[in-house]
């Protein structure tokens, strides 16, 4: 499991909460449930109008996937790709058939599924294609919704801050209680700024990786599918898909800088 | 029908009303009609600018679209062209003619009336791709009225705070006036702010959704035409458009990650 | 003509206008000479500056242009490219000749003019699309201009207001001046932003949008020419046009949604 | 000499001057040297820790290429291209080489050069094309050298500015300090926001539009010097150039709207 | 080596710290380490939530790489490979094996490698393609993280300054406390400024204009492998690969404006 964005978030908030605590004023200044509620309230309300229900519902699980994010085993999926081609080049295709079992990742079982049933080789990779349009739509749609949280975020700690201000001036009979209803007024910003920064516009970039992850490892599958299913040498396919993977996860070649 | 814009929008309005009732000045604070006319009315002014009367005219029905959007029922619509393929195939393309009256989609009724007159394949695929080029274009359009909207709604915003701040500034004979003449001031900020955050950003985004939402649906429909028109075997037809569906959406398949 | 543009310019400026005077200041707290010199000057120096001289002196023909945009008859022009289509059918391409008065729009003349000649297709056509790529540059440095204005003009009034407040602040010697001295230090922020915001952003966007059209009906022009010199149907090629027109306006044919 | 751009920089810098002078404060309220040297030597450092050496230094040399810049004279390099075609196509390639001391466009003259040497079609573009790269990619450096101090000295400027107020702030002991203690911290920003808008985004915008004008005609010249190699024509040759000037220029033809 | 990026680096810190120390205020006013955990250790933890552990560790080499950045010996590779097209041509593809050990650059090496082992050249150029993508995309991961820091870096210095405001607000008992408090809560905002716009910003900006230039050689690369593999003649591909080359660098051609 790739624990970055965990530790990340909890560096992050672990440093402003510090912060807060070392400072001169005491924890409650900055501590305000209706703060708390206008930004992540108005940020999400405006997620929603601009956004179906059914993806709002699928936020929590495109966050988790950020934070428990497991990066695809693209060397042992070649490998099994390899091992298949042998397969399927010794006993034929319908060989595979009895090692369907073996295979975990549901999109090689899903394209040699295809291969072992007969299926013409072009709707094969048509419907493989297809799917991959569908995991990088439904992944664009998961960045959108946090690339949106966001900008919103900000947006509405800086309304909560403007109408604090507009509360405090228009009311400046007692002087003396200026200072406080600017703090107050400037925590939605404090907050805005805060789950933007820390959270939302990080989890944005994550969520590409990952999308950008995810498409190279189809790709590479694809790739093999086609090959097995055209009875190609294991050795070829070997060479052809291990040049995907980074230099130093290669079996053995010399590295170029 | 998708509710999520309406929830979004009553939420968003909802807690800031909210939090101006529960701050400590009155309501009336935040009520200003001028600083309500610079603004929507600046923000109005400076769409006709960019449009022609017509699309500008347009956008109320543009924004009831987004409030009462209605997915399209593509499944539906994948099943009546399967079964308008199996009629083609048995009976011939002039059978279709018959079963023109329960095609209730007018772009799939365009495609089968044209294959029914005879029309050739080519000429058929390119009125249906003007089509959808038009379909996308008046899209856009009303994505371009929203998008300005939402940027020049903050911007009339600060031009209303300047011409405050510019009065209150220039007679400041009476000091005890100048937190109310701040807070006035501040309204039409406040009010760019909301306005373009709760409404206009929002609308943009989610037409930007329907709008790729209708052109798959589109693109579905070209090729379901264009595969009866040619006689396609009805079960290849199925195969290949319920590849466009979500995997939770089709019938029996492996589902990829 | 499309009058949208005049209205909106004139709603935006009336609003503005109406504000100032209706406010708690008079009017002349909102007009300074130096500051309009500033910020309108120093936009125009700093394009002056990004564009020859010959691009700048033709910013006065683009405004007119935006206020003043006729939008082109495609109708009249399909119309027209479908009869003169029928006389060379009927009648060959030299007795398109005799016509050649009726024609007013100059592209579809420039064009018929050359198939009248005997050029070779291809040289026709590859001369129209250079004709639309240099009407496409042109538009584009307009647009460009606008672009720039409206960029550099707010620019220039905070540069203005740095100015201003400079000169305040090194001078404070009597305090009650202090509020004038920023209320003349913000005009040229408001000149700036009320100049972009109500003239040259929507100008640009209006420029965009009248190119948009123009190439579209260029492109009607070079097909329908192209369609004529080669001899094809009437029918067809009337067919073929009018389906780049919205639903609305074609003679007679299903609307899809 | 396309004077547009000096004439843009003085004005600009008449303008800014010319109001210091007319303002309340003296002229040495608004000259500071350190904060000159924060402003220019902070974007000057971080554009050298952008760039290697040798484009920083070439710096001064885009910059007087913006200034001085000459447009091409399209117009005669097309007549001149069209007499080297018809002395080509009475005498042969070979007689070209007589020619070569007219030929004052280097551009050209590598190109004749190299049809008068017997070079192969192929080989003649594939060497022409590169030189266009390799001018293009000489000026997206220059450009983005002036792109990146356009950015960079706003930011240094706000960087003095927060300098400058932290100085003031931590030591207010003078009261009557504080408004000379804040004209001298916004004079960097004053500073940044001038020299960004009057100098470095215009000519960066400049070098865009120098970049397109010269990458057209390099166009013309590969189309033109092709054409002489294969003996076409001189006045097919003529037709297709000239298409490329605006229609003011050409010879005369019928002008599009 | 190309030492602009450390002279940059050094006259910008210099520049910073000396306007600092030549300040009305003592140095010390500028120093604050909580201030400086809040940027960095922010703008960091941000960054960590971005990107898997692996890249985030491969930071300070990256740096290191703008750093000592050596621009690579085109000309010295363009000769090396014409000399190995001489001892191909002359001795045959294996003769080049003797030659391996005079071969410095590993990616030369990895393709003549290929080409003596008589792999088939789509292969090769298949493999050396794939390489070239996986360079490119290590260097946009690099270039990543310092776009996010530079981005995140001023995010967490105003969030740090929004934390320092509310502290002071809440606690405005002592007003002579007020300045001090202020200048404490501004300098997060000052280091966010100054490790984005000296450091992670330009950094970035190098990242992009070395991986062009690495690109760009290892085309000129692919290119000699594939015509040594195909037997081209030296002088032939000398021509070819010298055409890559800026003007002043080739051996002897008339350079064009």
């Amino acid at each position: 499991m790739d624990i970055s964005s965990i530790v990340g978030l909890i560096f992050a908030f672990g440093l402003i909460i510090g912060s807060m605590m070392m400072g001169s004023a005491p924890m409650s200044a900055f501590i305000s449930i209706p703060s708390a509620l206008v930004v992540i309230g108005g940020a999400m309300a405006a997620c929603m109008t601009c956004f179906p229900l059914s993806n709002i519902l699928g936020t929590p699980k495109v966050m988790l996937k950020v934070l428990l994010n497991k990066p695809a085993d693209v060397k042992g999926v070649i490998e099994q790709l390899v091992s298949l081609a042998e397969t399927a080049r010794r006993d034929g295709l319908l060989a595979l058939e009895s090692r369907m079992d073996e295979v975990t990742n549901a999109f090689v079982k899903l394209g040699i599924q295809m291969a072992v049933d007969g299926t013409r080789p072009e709707i094969i990779e048509d419907i493989m294609r297809t799917e991959v349009d569908s995991v990088a739509t439904r992944h664009q749609t998961g960045k959108g919704i946090m690339d949106q949280l966001g900008r919103f975020a900000p947006a509405f700690g800086m309304i909560g801050t403007l109408m604090g201000l507009i509360m405090m001036l228009s009311n400046m009979s007692d002087p003396s209680s200026i200072g406080a209803g600017m703090a107050v007024a400037l925590i939605t910003t404090l907050y805005g700024a805060i789950i933007a920064n820390a959270i939302f516009m990080p989890f944005a970039e994550k969520l590409a990786y990952i999308n950008k992850q995810e498409l190279s490892s189809m790709e590479i599958i694809i790739r093999g599918v086609m090959a097995i299913q055209s009875g190609e040498n294991p050795r070829v396919i070997e060479q052809k898909l291990t040049t995907f993977l980074p230099p130093k996860q290669r079996p053995n070649r010399d590295e170029a800088a």
